[in-house]
């Protein structure tokens, strides 16, 4: 059989992540075809040619067009900046290829909108990366689950938080810019909402608030200029499955680095899962004596698939880039009509549609049916 | 001088925890005389007598009206069901008692309301009984954030969780009645509410959310009968000091036993804190060279007094039931004249309208002003 | 009855803990008469008269002499430095006293035997401040044991750090001197033997190593003076049942403030303790699915009695001054001809020859049978 | 330039990891050409054959004497069991090729010691797979020592336990016939001795102890063979700068899965490290003012190279099979001849001559210089 043709668009920090993971999916799973590193585009020719050396693609292009309707590629891994990948999965989707693009779509509704009507149409596979799902540790949140280990799930808090804002004196930069979209609502809120929607099947109704920690930065140039993106968002939720829910995303948080905790309340249990621990799930259950009732530190190991393609031993230990690896093999899966635990077009836009209504709710300062984005779309 | 007369009414949980604190605060403060326990109230005289000769107390008494009229009694503790507090609160004021009761104020703002009215007239010291603020290590907390370790705090959230009411096959009890209050809100919500106060001044809006996990409980009687309390709430804030917050409560938490835990993000740094672990903080600073930064756990030691009343070893652990007796010389202070640490019915009151708020913004779907219950209470 | 008429020798650190105690165990326990505290003794008459106020002894002296043959006193809290306990405690015992002494005995052993001789012959009731045994949390790994969660234990490691002898600059006092004992080993070493003592009967074999982690100290005088104790102390077992064991002492370890970390493994499973964190124990069994394992956080609650007479709500914490009342209400127990836990003179005069084996074992670089130091003692 | 050759010998948990580590390097690493993976040998033909089309070899062979020799082979990374190694490794070296070789060196010290005698007279690049001192946190703490954060270093403890021999009813297999060499001691000991050698020099002088848990286990052809191996081995340490230290090895430990738990004293501070949580460092040290002392959790992240190779992100996570990605990218730099940070044979024969003095000081019961072993093996 034909190897799969890759092509990789962009190089920065989740397209080197692309990069390894197209790399590592053969060796680590042994039971699927090595890729063909095709073709890497990059913003100028120069870098392509050498990211394409470093990261072992054949070709290199300054050029992402050429790229996605290059013959030897089958799959585009699009990692650019949000606001480029719209324009990219569409020539994509059209040129007849399959899309792997970083989560969050776009930008905005209407261009997510846009992307989900080509995919649809195209008939091919449009994946997102949203990797946390991935984690053989949220495999096992789900696993607890659905065997009723913490019985009916009654109220589920997810927290992200990182640091890569938190300086007020680090220069104002795109991230700023209201162009970007509403700041960590969609900058990496959409994570925490995937793990909603795998778990639960999604949001009902949603009521929000957005805040900027600082109102202004230093520009480069000199002078400040005003925030225009919220960096902080709190979310009240009451979620498809009836339980009431909670986010707060924070990307300010100093001393938070990769944190999405999370704590999932039900009437025989609790789960709660730390991503800066991201190989420890922590179960709490009414099932032993109540003198040693307590959380459980469950530690990753080969129980918990897919894990032992990795490593034999438990409590080892898998990494961040680790998870794409797994993704990817879940995007050739779905490429190969076989059942894939993965984020497509078609859940990715419920998501966008929940930032909508998120970000809605807060600039009007009460409860917002999610239902409402939905009609708005189909409108 | 003659010592303070103490009467004691109820010696259920807190009952005995402040019998332990008026026994305790000399000897650990040594710097206080030793209060005389002077009488104690039960349901019945019976109780009340088996209950004086286990904690200490002289006289024991059926019927609390006669303790809160004796004239060897200078402060009462309340200890009962919230919904007793304003009758015992009001006639021990009126009787020119001093008083210390427990917290929340009352079942209905109303009632709090007039117990606030009575304390202002009375010229009496009327404290409530919020511990956890007694912690060293939240005093720790509020040093760290006036030292400006931290920076300007521009977000926050606390969680407060327990598993009391969990067991959804546990019987009805007065907990689910609607007479009891709103629910976890009122019942530990005040707790979250008192640290926000101490720390930063308070609530400007709030928007709630109140879920009930379970539809209805069995009775003992035979069948089931409505829950008609929360069990869960959470809240967005805004405070005072213009930063975002977020409360969480759930009383139906399993595996939470006595879970606070606190997030205060700031320009500067991070503060962490959970009260199951309630001799750490954990500071996160930027002063530190990069490759050095992380959250140091701060452990409970005689640099953070009054700990160091307790033992002079750092580390060796303070617990619950020592809040209580801090607590305990704190009230002393303020019957002394001195300044003290404590909430009394003037800063108590405000965290009553907050709950109010708060309730009333989960009832109406959208965001309240605290001042507007504040304006209805004036009315 | 006659109240228990008290006696405290010194009103330090651990003196303090024992009049707090005293004043606490009848409330607390509620099954007790509260004890009479009749006299306290302090280096000058002075002194004890203002710790007598504080603390609320009836009597004071600045001659222990006269303390112990006091008719008023039938126990005496012995709280001095280690070197005084053999002077106090047989004065005490031969006065018809009973004695609860601090650990350990003595700083030589020769006086230990003789404490236990004077004890066995005098009839009265001899015991040692062993509080950390006294914790709910270690009784509960007691029961873990019993019940054979963890089935054979076969290896054990306990830990003992503290970081008051840390800093090389701080000034040479008396526990740098040969005078006061060995070091690490006896001045807190004896409390891990307790635990094994408690827990598996005891040790059979030992080979130590002994450290001083800085040669000298300045003296407040000028200049510097060698250490002639050691901080560090690393103790390889054989305990009584059979199981290898592993004991590691430092008393300059910085950071740790009152650490003891136990491990104890066994065919079925594993106990992990952390004195920092008194309020929990880790267990792990081979029980649950496999892919559900792991180690149980269990927080102190009502089911570990005592804890039960302190708090009636789980995971709320007990502190280190509250395990000085449990040993307080055994004691009294013991006095009352009850079955009581509680290490007595005949139990700690094994832990006493266990250190001198150890120190032995360090000495002559080859490991000791216990027995011997045993049989040397009845030479 | 051609690209190196690689050939690799084995399959199985660490065969794999060699083969990953090969396909990743250069992509991660992006500054080393990509090795050409040219041959595989396994036991048989036909499972070479298989592996080397998962793992992208080209060439297979069930014949490792034939890999050996390839021209097209440059390197041979040996991840055979661990008495195979011996035999392999020379023949390797004999043939002229690199050796990439899994710890420990032998199952006999004599082995070991051949095969450091034919590496150095062979010129060619001879290192052993300790992967885990390229932990970017083991590199950080290494740094924290040489920078002086925590002063003289003056006691050192090192425990590594796992659980795959803990159920005493698994089947007897070839770790417990003395063939397999000591135990826990020779089997990952030598881990803890590799952190030992790099950041403190080594070892002076031992005293150790090893157990059996189990004195048997069940045959899988019925009835039961009696454990010739130590699972357990403890051992008493004089570090080669004087310091005091301990280590702890346990391989029947139930609920450990890869600990490995390091605590570094000094006259100034505390490292501690735990292998189960591998993205993190704890530091304690005396620089902050004493009430916010406390260990500080650094997470790993960019400033720890060469963590920023794989993510630029902090705080993300490695995994275990990225240290041998790390220490893939060490053998490449010492093969080209520049400065690598990698444990060869030359510091190998050490560790395996310490664990020959460990092991006879076990059996011996007294200290053993480890400067005897090095002169045995002169001899």
């Amino acid at each position: 059989m034909k190897p799969l043709g890759i092509g990789l668009i962009g190089t920065g920090y989740m397209g080197k992540c692309h990069a390894l993971a197209w790399n590592a999916v053969a060796p680590v799973f042994g039971d699927v075809s090595r890729p063909r590193l095709a073709a890497l585009a990059e913003a100028s020719a120069d870098l392509a040619l050498q990211k394409a050396q470093e990261l072992g693609f054949e070709k290199a292009t300054g050029d992402w067009r050429a790229l996605v309707t290059d013959p030897d590629v089958d799959v585009v891994s699009i990692t650019t900046p949000n606001a480029f990948h719209p324009d990219m999965a569409i020539a994509a989707l059209e040129a007849g290829k399959h899309v792997w693009c970083e989560k969050p779509m776009a930008t905005a509704l209407a261009d997510a909108e846009r992307m989900h009507d080509v995919a649809r149409s195209s008939g091919k596979v449009a994946v997102l990366g949203y990797n946390y799902i991935q984690n053989p540790m949220m495999r096992l949140i789900q696993r607890l689950v659905s065997e009723d280990r913490i019985g009916e799930v009654n109220h589920v808090r997810i927290e992200m938080d990182e640091d890569f804002m938190a300086d007020p004196e680090a220069f104002f930069y795109w991230k700023s810019e209201a162009t970007s979209g509403h700041g960590a609502l969609d900058d990496f809120g959409v994570h925490a909402l995937s793990l909603i929607t795998i778990l639960f099947g999604g949001v009902r109704r949603v009521c929000g608030h957005m805040a900027k920690p600082f109102a202004d930065r230093p520009l480069k140039s000199g002078g400040r200029r005003a925030v225009e993106t919220y960096d902080i968002a709190t979310i009240l939720l009451e979620l498809q499955n009836g339980a009431s829910g909670l986010i707060a995303l924070n990307r300010s948080a100093w001393g938070r680095k990769g944190r999405i905790f999370v704590q999932i309340f039900g009437s025989k249990g609790t789960i709660m899962y730390d991503q800066e621990r991201m190989n420890e799930v922590q179960l709490y259950t009414t099932e032993a004596a109540p003198h040693v009732q307590g959380f459980s530190a469950i530690l990753a190991a080969p129980q918990h698939p897919p894990y032992d393609k990795f490593i034999p031993a438990p409590g080892h230990g898998l990494g961040f880039n680790e998870l794409k690896i797994i993704e990817c093999r879940e995007l050739m899966r779905r490429i190969a009509g076989e059942p894939a635990h993965i984020i497509d077009f078609e859940t990715g836009i419920r998501i966008e549609r929940t930032v909508d209504a998120i970000a809605r709710s807060a600039h009007e300062g009460h409860w917002v049916d999610v239902a409402g984005s939905e009609r708005r779309a189909a409108a």
